[in-house]
């Protein structure tokens, strides 16, 4: 059943699905039960408690939804807000355009900032449409925080401060599908109302579970939102969460014994520890870019993502063709350039589980691609950069000093 | 991380989520993959094409949707229906009930048929409908095939042959999530315009997987229905079917392998005998429960489900501390007595990957049980009647002869 | 690549190997790793302290050598013992007669004490002997404690207080293969200088380690003993253990992890509780052979085994015809008659990770195969004789209390 | 149970043991199954027809013994040779050693010649041993073909030659632990009569299987053979070959399919891609480290490895000091310097499942170690050294194309 059989292990640098660790391929390795009996319960109170913690809030209410990062939009945006609100939506790259999409399927009343791609949110002319709202015209405002098309982070934090300086009480609804338990992420703090991920990206599991986690006032706003929704809806959550059976349907019970080893296993390294190698790892991948003589697609640095790194190509080459030749000849998984930069980015994702001698795998194998399709790389060249800098930086692994 | 251990095997006897057999264990043991890459399309292709022999149909196109059952439910009426179309729906118990819940918050004008819980469909109010629905104002018929919570079949072909009679053009949606892949059906045959089932029930995966096919007219009647859909919007997939890549969004890469494997299996076996299994399964559980003495709370032979039985016990008895019991002191899961019939009955599920002599093992269990409540069952009387008809009837492994 | 699939599960009754709980499929579902590395020798020292347990012994010193019981056997022989050593040997069935057949090969001087099959070991003979012995010349005495071909178990303290009451220094070297773990067994009480198992028995693991236990007496004895011996000399295994490292040699990774999760559930549930269920699974296929009007081959009570039953069928049917039909109509493994008793007997192996309605699952089905060949069972009845005993006698699961 | 868990995927390039593929891992999750029904004798057929083809021998018994190296050693000798035999073996490095000290304590007579540890097999010496040998005194060659320790890959063709021309019959036994299935290895063209692997080298498998495959002349040598065994007495298993049930004592289930699944893969690549691949992964590491200017411990090209490289460090840094922190740092597994070499040279095993990109990650951590223990490496110098050969040869992966 493996249709494309390669010898040695393949080198998974898409940026999701991403790299599942062996415990927990192991705990999922199970049989299914009765999601009736105390098990599942008594298991899924532990997971609803721990799960805050990679949301970094202790007001929130999450939801373990089985769908994907796609469905997790929907349960976002269906239970909090009406058919014809205004939102203020970022379009910045192929996911923020997904999601507008999904936004004015919906049948919202969807006001896009748009940036060109490799750019951030443009924060100004979010300023100015607060400045004018008094009226509150604006429900809410709905923004990716790491756009995994092109590699580029917002800043959250600067969102909340524009709606604090304007005392604005729109919604703050974010996806942060390949950021969450990648990159820092404060629900909390930054006030954010709705906060949603998806299994397959930094969690490191199958997809299959979209995890949304809901503030206080996004739960009082779902009461009173008329989106149509059944499947989404918090409602009947809450209604289970109350009775403590916590399913108004079948989870997959591997998943949630998958959900709890990952918990696990991003605690006992500390979740600031995984933010820090994700941060290794993301520089590392933009000093090998930049070694080889090529840009990234990310135009500035403070917009720069440690999960995903898209690498512009010279305008002579096919960047499709370094994801196919990774694939047919070195067993490694390279993102293709979606849309406007089809063709001409090709992207690294690094997030997840993963390590720094992975990557260099990873580095050593694009540079000999590059190679292939008529480059003049240096080889060596981005593993030497990206080794300077990681040879520093490594800490020791705290469980084997 | 098994917070509930017990020696030897957990006897899963509920309704579903079943047993996964070895090999589809064996076959999500897998770590996650780019499905981008060729192989997922080329394994996604196959899926599709053979899924379709489970629905018996060759005209249908087939949807494996990351959800459960009632997001296949959602699926089936939100592509194929608009808000206040009038829509004819069988209570029977607490599925169908569920499901003409989901109908009414989608906004559906809900006809509802309403028989006792432990009846089947009432087949003549629906010929009295359809009869002075000249004007056809009846957009579509939605029943349960087998009713999870009565352990009730509906019979499909009559639905059918009433439309046909009436030459009424209502689009009939079946919930298939406990008939298919285990008893008869036959999607072309009985012009069933929407089938569903969920990846946990008769296919013997983890939850996860919906699965929905839908027949030509129900694929026309997708392209003017005006419900809002996006994530689980057909048209998503189909522009993905046509571009060969399948997905819109990530799948589950474990449920598809998983799914192979499973299809695998069924064919191996052979769905015909696959069938005839169950009805061998449901035929011996029956002739246990009238061996102790106790009702079928399925009123009538032929609405008997060879899939699931729901049992009632004596009023003095709360068929919740069967359950329990069996739980706590036999390793056994059984299936609860839902809403109306809550305490009175206990349900045994027997479909998916399961033979004789588990089945055995849950009947002898279940005799031990009666004992401990105060039931005064003659302990081996019905496993003495399973296994004269068994004894009879089981035909040889053909791998083994 | 399982060339004789069957739907559901396979009943797995033979005497060893035996049925692995999840939780230890899923310790060993893992990729290699480096032995010489800290933490295979962390898991290791472990491993050899708990082990002790299962011995009930806290001066063993055990060895965890990669072979199966034959190999466990020539361990406690070649390391003890020297060429033309005069041993006293049990012979009382097929695994005896093997055992023997080694020590033979060994070039022993192998004094035997034979009884009928079916009967447990003579100690009046091995009195006799040791009374006259006052030279001794008896250098060891070899039993096996469970005779797995007939369902024999030896009284190993009778043992004991014959040595003792005879003053003989004789090593007792004990075969527990199918005892260890399931039995009562008291290594330091009873003064036994070799004790072994293998791991696929009552310890529920796949085949492939061979547990050996050696007495402070039994660790003298061989630094003199003379028989040749390379791959399982002690001598290199006390020199790893001295350095740390443990491993004169690659050990399996994967049985290594699984042993501390087999150890983890025996000592979850508690060893006595481990010995009481063998009882109670022992006990109730005894009643129902009874009730079935069949002999046990075990001519007396005081020798009944808890883990193995063998069951005498009437001389007008051959008991392999019911091994094979068990598995090639019911999918059940049932143990075949060896030698002298082949043909006339099948057994049931009730040891390891076994529950009551497994053995309820497998009793149902023994019922119909009889019938299938011709015997004239009552249907249920020995379910009935089971039940009637169990029910009276299964404790609650603590866990779930 | 990981006591010490790190980030990402471990890189283990010790010599064994292993990578094991996933579809390997999968096929060997798995329960226990009775070895007497006729699948697993079916399934055994198949491994002992097809592992001859990786020996290359098609007049060759095979024997897969549940045991390790030592036991596969073991089982070449005493079933071959009587105590007091005269052989001849040489001495080049850890494991031969190890294995002239097995031959001592079995009580052979052994004329061992000794090369430098970094030199390969002094084949002078043993041809002048051979010239006046014409009594044939000498019984047996053993050599090790790869010696694990210090990369050395002897020359068994010349062996052969040397014997042909003394027309010497003594048996030539062979160690091809660390070169089956990775080196190029003909048992029959070489005139090899004992030819011995373990499962968790080049088979990419967890340890646990010794294989050994006997010429037609070594099984008549077995039948006058004196030396002492039982377990390892090919003479049982010959026994049960002709009964075609096939194991004398219980194999492990997991490890028949596991080999089953192995021996798949490496037929799907193509024996000689697989040797090929292993050339290539062998020079780009010997690459790698003369552009660090680093020593490899094999002194002449002739005997480079293509499974191990094992490099010599400067005086003044400790090779321990390497491995303890490539563990300790970048969860990279290295082996050991052994005995006379320890602290002088560390090792690369480059066996098994194991793809380029692997080899990359790992040199590219090797070059931050060097870094870390104060030798004045050009970081990434390793990494383009070998990239540079790499790019030129890879093919591109068949299935993909």
């Amino acid at each position: 059943m493996d249709y494309v059989y390669a010898p040695g292990r393949n080198h998974l640098f898409v940026p999701g699905p991403v790299n599942i660790p062996e415990p927990v391929i192991r705990a999922m390795n199970r049989n299914n039960e009765d999601y009736r009996a105390p098990a599942i319960p008594a298991l899924t109170k532990t997971l609803l408690e721990d799960v805050k913690k990679i949301f970094k809030t202790t007001t929130g209410t999450p939801f373990l939804i089985p769908t994907t990062g796609t469905g997790a939009w929907e349960s976002a945006l269906t239970n909090t807000l009406s058919p014809g609100d205004r939102i203020v939506s970022f379009l910045i790259g192929q996911f923020s355009l997904l999601w507008i999409d999904q936004q004015q399927r919906l049948n919202f009343n969807v006001d896009v900032i748009e940036s060109e791609w490799g750019q951030g949110a443009n924060l100004d002319i979010l300023a100015s449409k607060l400045a004018v709202d008094s009226a509150h015209t604006i429900k809410a405002i709905c923004i990716v925080h790491n756009e995994t098309a092109t590699g580029v982070t917002n800043n959250l934090s600067a969102v909340r401060r524009l709606l604090d300086e304007y005392r604005h009480p729109a919604l703050l609804l974010v996806d942060g599908v390949s950021s969450i338990c990648a990159l820092d992420f404060r629900m909390d703090e930054w006030g954010i109302d709705v906060a949603l991920t998806g299994s397959q990206k930094a969690l490191s599991l199958p997809t299959g579970m979209g995890i949304v986690c809901a503030s206080p006032k996004a739960i009082e706003a779902s009461k009173t939102a008329k989106s149509v929704r059944v499947f989404f809806d918090w409602k009947d959550y809450l209604k289970f969460y109350k009775m403590g059976t916590f399913w108004p349907y079948t989870p997959s019970i591997q998943l949630l014994y998958g959900l709890r080893a990952a918990l696990d296993l991003i605690f006992e390294e500390g979740l600031d520890n995984v933010i820090e190698r994700h941060s290794r790892l993301g520089k590392a991948t933009r000093l090998a870019v930049e070694a080889w003589g090529l840009k990234n697609c990310t135009q500035k640095d403070e917009w720069f993502s440690d999960t995903v790194t898209a690498v512009v190509v010279p305008p002579y080459i096919d960047s499709s063709e370094i994801v196919r030749r990774a694939w047919q000849r070195y067993n490694l998984s390279l993102g293709l350039g979606l849309n406007k930069v089809a063709g001409k980015v090709f992207r690294i994702g690094h997030l997840g589980h993963l390590n720094e001698l992975q990557l260099m795998g990873c580095l050593a194998g694009v540079e000999m691609i590059l190679k292939d399709v008529g480059y003049p790389v240096k080889l060596g060249s981005g593993v030497a950069a990206a080794s300077a800098y990681l040879q520093n930086n490594i800490p020791m692994i705290p469980s084997r000093i």
